[in-house]
């Protein structure tokens, strides 16, 4: 099995990003010697616009993906805001910037208050979690548009940086050092894959053993939100490079790397958590493929100076959060997770 | 018929709204005494935050809603991203923000790059007529997520403005002007309304006289951006208030004037378009739910004192918009079109 298979074909949808980015800045005119001219092509993981004063803001939209599915299926729905929040905000941390305002859009088949009720509980708690204000919103009711889950979720973030603060990945250096942060589960990402997987022999509410509840609990587990402790890293310790393991899963390290002209072997993965096996195992899916559909237990990574790494660590620790060294920055150009090329 | 019956009851919508809007504001204590404080409650035309250095950020995010069912039946994709940028665009400038950045969100059930270039090509054709630099978005393929219809498309917009600029209503005084601004047809709102009064009779393709084109080409219209003659208002003229006319259509004027606890009486409303007579004929729709739906021919509205009234309106003719006088603001509450109250 493959993310291709079950619908989503990462090269594709990358290919097709990358012409739509050159379209989409030419554009970047419009803002000549004005506030809002843009300081950086698309495709980093946020928008970087220049307001004057030494300020940049930094634009960021996601959606939570099928992770919906399961949240209907489970007839649960007041989580998913967490993750909605969390795709953008732990996008927006990684340029450097603090994030500061939310805004969603919710796509409803009919209007129903109590289903609203839960998702915006969600989003409180997340927006809460990343320090962020939620100053708008759209609910749209559009029966047309959506399949029978009736449920479409989207965040778009905002936040601020100075502009000699940026963290773009132009630092990092040969031998520098990358570490991973836990992740909390699948997060928001390869769930159609794990759907298709998964369901194939189970029932969402069946009780797996090796993951000590259902497959619907496991995949429904909110993303971790990582902007406490990279605040207060980016503020305290010198930090080269900062990549959230999303869509593309560990190809996404590439984009950062790329800026410095560098490479990274990543040969010392942590043991893969149960819900990977599981999908892993039934799917029959490569090592390879499972890292560039799935964060493998590693939801954040942070490069630094190899003289840093262990304060790195000691920070996270403090934010009641693990991290460990994952491998180094390397001349030869691509990411390879335990030699395999993985982008 | 009324919108409700086509499935969009604006009354619970908009219930519904206001209690999101109360839970979502929980968060605004995470920004205190922050860069990004919000600075206005939720439900203006856009969420405010302060920036310092007397900077106000203005942040909104809208949909095409069902616009994107007559660009799938046509077969034309190359116009919605204008209505995209239009709707978010034309809703900042009513807070007297000046749009900056732009960001989309675009639903697809597959990857079809040729189909991603056609929407891009509007969104690129209408972020240069708002003056806005496209500085990301995102492209997520959601098979499971959506309809047959294939596609969803959502605009994210930033603008900035200083504080003492802001235009929120709260300035507009009795006896003030409402002028109305022509539109180019029924822009992004009513759509649904609209497809299931006229696919009943009619062929989207059918010619129909009165419009002088067929049923689908005249709901695909771009919608018209006001931006660029709305910046050069607020440089030049007092303005007390604006409103962009979308869902909800003139009820949204109601949000405006209760910032000065006024009203609005509407008397003398331009010639209904052949679009909104014909949804009102073959529907058998009432005046007061044509005005609580469709635009009927006034895309946006500035309040002005009586005696800028005629240069609001010839500063409109210079930019090739049609103003006109629609009526006043009064103390009496409510917006009132012919002497029928609307919201």
């Amino acid at each position: 099995m493959t993310y291709a298979k079950a619908g989503v074909d990462i090269n594709k949808v990358q290919a097709a990003h990358r012409v739509l980015a050159r379209k989409l800045e030419t554009t970047f005119r419009t803002r000549r010697g004005k506030i809002g001219h843009p300081i950086f092509p698309i495709g980093h993981y946020a928008g970087l616009i220049n307001m004057g004063h030494g300020q940049v803001l930094s634009l960021h939209v996601d959606s939570v993906g099928t992770k919906v599915i399961i949240a209907q299926m489970m007839k649960k729905y007041d989580t998913i805001g967490i993750d909605c929040v969390a795709m953008c905000a732990n996008d927006l941390i990684c340029t450097g910037s603090e994030p500061i305002a939310f805004l969603d859009y919710l796509a409803l088949s009919k209007p129903n208050p109590a289903l609203v009720d839960e998702v915006a509980e969600g989003i409180v708690e997340g927006a809460k979690q990343a320090g962020m204000a939620v100053v708008g919103g759209e609910m749209a009711i559009v029966p047309d548009l959506l399949s029978e889950v009736g449920i479409d979720l989207v965040g778009m973030a905002t936040g601020v940086c100075s502009k000699e603060d940026l963290v773009l990945g132009d630092k990092v250096r040969k031998g520098d050092v990358v570490i991973g942060v836990a992740s909390s589960g699948i997060h928001s990402n390869g769930l159609t894959l794990a759907r298709k997987v998964l369901l194939r022999n189970h029932r969402l509410r069946e009780r797996i053993p090796e993951l000590g509840r259902s497959i619907g609990e496991e995949l429904l587990e909110p993303t971790r939100i990582y902007v406490k402790p990279v605040i207060e890293l980016l503020r305290r310790i010198e930090v080269h490079g900062l990549a959230h393991i999303t869509g593309g899963a560990f190809t996404k390290l590439g984009r950062v790397l790329s800026q410095a002209n560098l490479g990274a072997a990543l040969d010392n993965s942590p043991p893969m958590p149960g819900i990977f096996r599981l999908i892993k195992k039934e799917g029959r899916i490569s090592e390879r493929e499972m890292h560039r559909t799935f964060n493998m237990g590693v939801g954040f990574i942070v490069i630094c100076p190899q003289d840093e790494a262990d304060r790195v660590i000691r920070l996270f620790k403090k934010n009641s959060q693990q991290a460990f060294r994952l491998g180094r920055a390397e001349r030869k150009p691509g990411i390879r997770v335990n030699g395999v090329r993985v982008n």
